[in-house]
């Protein structure tokens, strides 16, 4: 297919790479900050512009990647009947496209995407569409970089994804952060944590977490939870954390007992 | 070596696995339940004991694996002078083993370890010892086990590595939970989300956490928080841990940028 990305930051970077290595054209790169989209663009030995006037028409479809609050704006400069366009934001309705095209969708990376990732991650898709002409291209489109099956989130399911999503990812890569901050302030090596954590997560493969939970608060171990809350004085934001998850992970147990 | 393991749990049968894997010898397994004790000792072609009266003297090594509490219970039972006895566990002082030899320390693996495990993980193993001899046969099994650098720990640093654990491996695997137990309930499939888990662990490698910090709560995208709280007000509990690591996030960040 041939492809017009409409943006120049992680997702549309990562997404235009994994289009390109699964065999379509990046025909043009729009990007409001000119050298950031030629910068793409070159990569792609493809041509680049930030003028709305001179975006292509001619492309099979147009992915807006920019953020939540851009696509917006986007909408407003956009005409291009005819033809199928996706935006691929969690948070945002399909419907905000609607005034540019009756072919409109959404094309949803449930991953975390970054412009300095060396290699290309695996990235479930989860698509929405207007009519059906949209959801065939957006669907193959889907299907040639993604090896799963590929799956439907209306606007609601997506949020709800993205939910999902922020606990799994933003809220665990905080714990690592404050983890290792802790670690620096006591003279600790956090990279000796990381064989654990691994093991933490290969383990989703075969067991499911609410049957994989160990540790000092599902063993109810009083005396080690004052312990650790005792050497935690002088980290109190890491201590409030330790706090509310020690709860919770009782309240969890306590409520499948029952 | 020759080692006898006391303890018939997950870190007795993971860490035996593990010595033997290395070319030691388990001669004797003690376990309270003998049942348990035979069945591992069965695995490693050995004898076993429910009987504190009948356990080896000659082994190069005695490692008692059993919970916190009981690890007093044991040291009041065993009396091995000159022989090297270690425990494993992260919160318990190394000197509840004093009086059953003068070479005693601590074995501490920093990884969760389940017997049910089909391949046996990288163990960062930790030793703190009484003298010199304990030390040198403890920091010989550990690097036997043990790519890395083995590290010591006294029991204020175990303590703490134990406080960094919980955190990167209870609290991460409890939010798993959560997100699990959420998209069960909202009908979305839990497996969709791995890759994105395991490109946030993969990212550690090389990226600090707290500048691979990405999600609404860092970027301050109140409009999408407001939403996801909005969505969040038919699961309490999840809803509670959403807005306590929202705020602990921003509150970094502003620490950070101070």
């Amino acid at each position: 297919m041939n492809i017009v990305i409409i943006g120049t930051g992680n997702a549309a970077t990562v997404l235009a790479k994994k289009f390109v290595a699964a065999g379509h054209h990046i025909i043009q790169v729009f990007g409001r900050d000119l050298h950031a989209a030629s910068k793409l663009a070159y990569e792609f030995d493809t041509e680049s512009t930030n003028y709305w006037s001179v975006i292509r028409k001619d492309a099979d479809v147009y992915i807006i990647a920019v953020s939540d609050d851009a696509i917006t704006e986007v909408a407003r400069h956009l005409q291009l009947p005819g033809r199928v366009v996706a935006h691929t934001a969690g948070s945002v309705s399909k419907d905000v496209l609607k005034a540019i095209s009756s072919h409109y969708g959404v094309f949803y990376p449930l991953q975390s995407l970054r412009k300095e990732m060396s290699t290309l991650p695996e990235i479930p898709v989860f698509i929405d569409a207007s009519d059906e002409k949209a959801k065939d291209v957006l669907n193959r489109l889907a299907v040639s970089i993604s090896p799963e099956k590929i799956m439907l989130a209306n606007d609601q399911d997506r949020r709800k994804l993205h939910i999902a999503a922020v606990v799994v990812s933003n809220f665990v890569n905080h714990l690592f952060a404050l983890a290792e901050d802790y670690c620096k302030k006591e003279g600790l090596d956090f990279q000796q944590l990381l064989p654990l954590i691994e093991e933490t997560v290969m383990r989703l493969k075969t067991v499911s977490p609410k049957h994989a939970q160990t540790g000092p608060a599902i063993r109810n171990d009083q005396p080690t939870i004052d312990q650790h809350l005792q050497l935690l004085q002088s980290h109190p934001q890491l201590k409030k954390i330790y706090e509310l998850m020690t709860n919770s992970i009782q309240s969890s147990a306590g409520s499948s007992n029952n």
